[in-house]
C-alpha cells in the first residue's frame, strides 16, 4: 500500500484531504519538528512514495542524504512552502523525483500586509504604538500637526515596484481605492529585464488598472517613488540591490516597505538613510539574519522604521490553503497525475 | 480695518489664505497654546470679527466668559476640528456669533486608519511587533501556524458598522477590495432610527456597493459581525453603548475596531471580554481618558489589544484642508458670506 510521510501535522483541512485520499499515512505525532533520524528512517520504507515537508525544519532538508536515504520508489517531495531553496531540485529531479509547492495562494495575503505595511509606514504607526505603550501619551502637547504623517490620497504619487509579479499586482488593485480620485497616481516598476513588447505590456497594465502604469529602469525607480514597494525574488542580481547608491537617489519624503526577501535590501546601507533623512520611513516584513533578530538590532531603535516577523502569509485561511496544496500534491503523485504545482528549472 | 484672530499658526497653507484675503491678522507667535488672558484681551478688541481657534486648547473654550469679554463686533467662532463640544453654540448663536467647523474633509485620513486597524486587529501585529522588539523572534519555534491571524477574504464574512455615515461609507468602500471575491460579505450597520424608507435606503447601498448593505438592531449587529467598527457620534445615547451585554452578545472569533469617541465602549468591559475570550481583539484609535493614558493602563497589558494615540485625522494634507477650511469659514464671516461650514443646531 503507497504511503505519504508526513513530517507535521498540515492542520485539519489538509489532513483531511490527506485521510480521503484512501493512501496510507505516516505522520510526526510531535507538534515539533521531528528528528532528522525520523525523516531518513521512514523514507526508506519502500512503501512511502511522497513526503509533505516544510521549508522551516532542518529535518526536512532535502539534500543527497536525503535523496540517497529514500527508497527508489519516491516519487515526489511535496513542500509546504513557495521557496525551495531548502530543496536541491535537480538532484531530486535526476532521480525521478518531482517537487510540488505552494505558489499563488499566499498573493492575498501578502498583499493585504503590504498594503497594511503602507499605511503603516505613510502614518508613522509604529512610532506612534510606542508612544502609548510607553506612557508619552500625556506628555504629548497638541499641536496641529503633532503625530502627523503622509496621506496616502496626496495628489499626483508615484507608486514604484520592484517586481512586478502576482503579488504586486494584487497590492497595486488594493492601493488604488486608497488614492486621489482626481489627480491618480503614476505607477512605476523595474522588472528584470525589458521586453521587446513592453510598451504593449504596459498599455494592457494601464488600461486594466485605469492609471498610468510603465516599466522603468532601476535607477528610475529609486528617483521617482514617493512609495517604493519591494516584491521581487531574491536572487544574486537582486541582493542589495537597494543599497547605499539606491538610497542616495530617492527622495527624502519616500518610504521603502520590503515584503519580498531581507537580502534585497542592505541592511546598513538601510540604517544609515533612515537615520540621515535620506528616506522618510520604512515598512520590513523581512530582514536580513531573521529570525535571529535580537533586540539589540540597529534598526529596531530607528523610530521610523517598523519590523514585523514575517507575517506574509501568516492567515489560517492562506496556511491551509498552503497545507491542502501540499497534501494534493503529494497525493497526485503517488496515483501517477500531473502536480497541481511543480517546481520546474 | 476687520481683523481675524488665530490662536495658533495654521500652518503655511492657511495661513497663506488668509494673508491673501487682505485682512489684518493677529497671530499668536508663540509655537504652543496661548494664555485664556491673550485669547480674552484680543477678543475685546472692536477690529477683530473672527477668531479661528483649536479643539485641543484650554485657552479657546468658548463659553459665556469668552463670548462676554468678546467685542459686540464677533461674527464668527472658526474651530479648526470637526467637534465643536468646547463650544457653546447655543450662547455664541444668540450673541449673533456664527460657529465654523471643518467636516469632510477628514473622511478619507480616517477612512485609511480604520482599514489599517482592521488589517492590523485581525493580523495580531500589534502583537508581533511587541515580540520582535522584545527580542522574542529568535525563540520563537516555526510551526505550520505560528502567528497566524485571520483573514479579510474569508468567505462569507460579516462586516458590522455601528454608525453609517460618510466615514464608514468611505471605509466600507476600501473594505470591499480586500474581501471574497466568490463568497462576498454581508454590510450591516445600525444608525440611530429606522428611517420609512429604510428598505429603499438599503437597496440603493447595496447597489452602489455591489453587496448586501442592511440596516439591522443593535442585537443583531453584536450577534452577526465578524468585523465591528464603531463610527458612530458619542451622544448619551451612544456613551457605553458597547458594553458587558453587548460583548456577551459577539462571536468568539470577532474583532471591535473603534475610530470614533472612547467613551462609546467601555474599557472596563472590552478588557473583561479581550481576556476571557468573549471576542478575538480589539483595534482602538481612541479610549475614555485621552490622552492621559499611562503605561500601566490595563488595556496597554493585553496582548489582543491594540492602541493608537488618536491619529484618526492626522496626515498633512488632512490637518492642512482642516486649517484652510477653518481659515475660509473666518473669512467669509468677516466679509459677510455664508460659512463654508456652519454648526447648525
Amino acid at each position: 500500500m503507497p504511503k505519504i510521510l508526513v513530517t507535521r501535522h498540515l492542520g485539519q483541512q489538509a489532513m483531511t484531504v490527506l485521510e480521503q485520499s484512501g493512501l496510507d499515512l505516516i505522520v510526526n505525532p510531535e507538534d515539533a519538528a521531528p528528528s532528522r533520524d525520523w525523516v531518513l528512517g521512514h523514507l526508506a520504507n519502500p512503501e512511502v512514495q511522497a513526503i509533505c515537508l516544510m521549508h522551516s525544519q532542518p529535518s526536512d532538508k532535502v539534500d543527497e542524504q536525503l535523496l540517497d536515504a529514500a527508497s527508489p520508489n519516491l516519487r515526489c517531495v511535496s513542500t509546504f512552502s513557495v521557496g525551495y531553496d531548502h530543496i536541491n531540485v535537480k538532484a531530486a529531479n535526476a532521480r525521478g523525483v518531482k517537487v510540488g509547492h505552494t505558489p499563488g495562494v499566499l498573493d492575498d495575503a501578502v498583499a493585504d500586509l503590504t498594503v497594511m505595511l503602507v499605511l503603516m509606514t505613510l502614518r508613522r504607526v509604529g512610532e506612534s504604538i510606542q508612544l502609548v505603550r510607553s506612557g508619552g501619551w500625556p506628555q504629548l502637547p497638541w499641536a496641529p500637526f503633532v503625530n502627523c504623517g503622509q496621506s496616502i490620497s496626496h495628489p499626483s504619487l508615484t507608486i514604484g515596484f520592484l517586481g512586478f509579479g502576482r503579488i504586486s499586482q494584487a497590492a497595486l488593485e488594493r492601493l488604488l481605492v486608497f488614492t486621489n480620485k482626481t489627480d491618480r497616481p503614476q505607477i512605476i516598476y523595474n522588472s528584470s529585464r525589458r521586453r521587446d513588447n513592453q510598451d504593449t505590456i504596459d498599455a494592457d497594465f494601464s488600461k486594466r488598472y485605469g492609471v498610468d502604469v510603465k516599466r522603468v529602469e532601476k535607477e528610475e525607480l529609486a528617483a521617482k517613488s514617493d512609495i517604493l514597494i519591494v516584491l521581487c525574488d531574491l536572487n544574486p542580481s537582486t541582493k542589495d540591490l537597494v543599497n547605499k547608491s539606491f538610497f542616495e537617489q530617492m527622495k527624502e519624503s519616500a518610504i521603502l516597505v520590503n515584503v519580498a526577501r531581507g537580502p534585497i535590501v542592505n541592511s546598513e546601507d538601510l540604517h544609515e538613510a533612515l537615520t540621515t533623512g535620506q528616506i522618510w520611513g520604512a515598512g520590513l516584513d523581512v530582514l536580513t539574519g531573521e529570525p535571529n533578530i535580537t533586540a539589540d538590532h540597529p534598526l529596531l531603535h530607528v523610530k521610523n522604521c517598523l519590523v514585523l516577523p514575517h507575517l506574509g502569509s501568516a492567515d489560517y485561511d492562506t496556511r491551509n490553503k498552503m497545507a491542502e496544496l501540499c497534501a494534493r500534491n503529494a497525493i497526485a503523485a503517488v496515483r501517477g497525475d500531473e502536480l497541481l504545482a511543480e517546481v520546474k528549472l
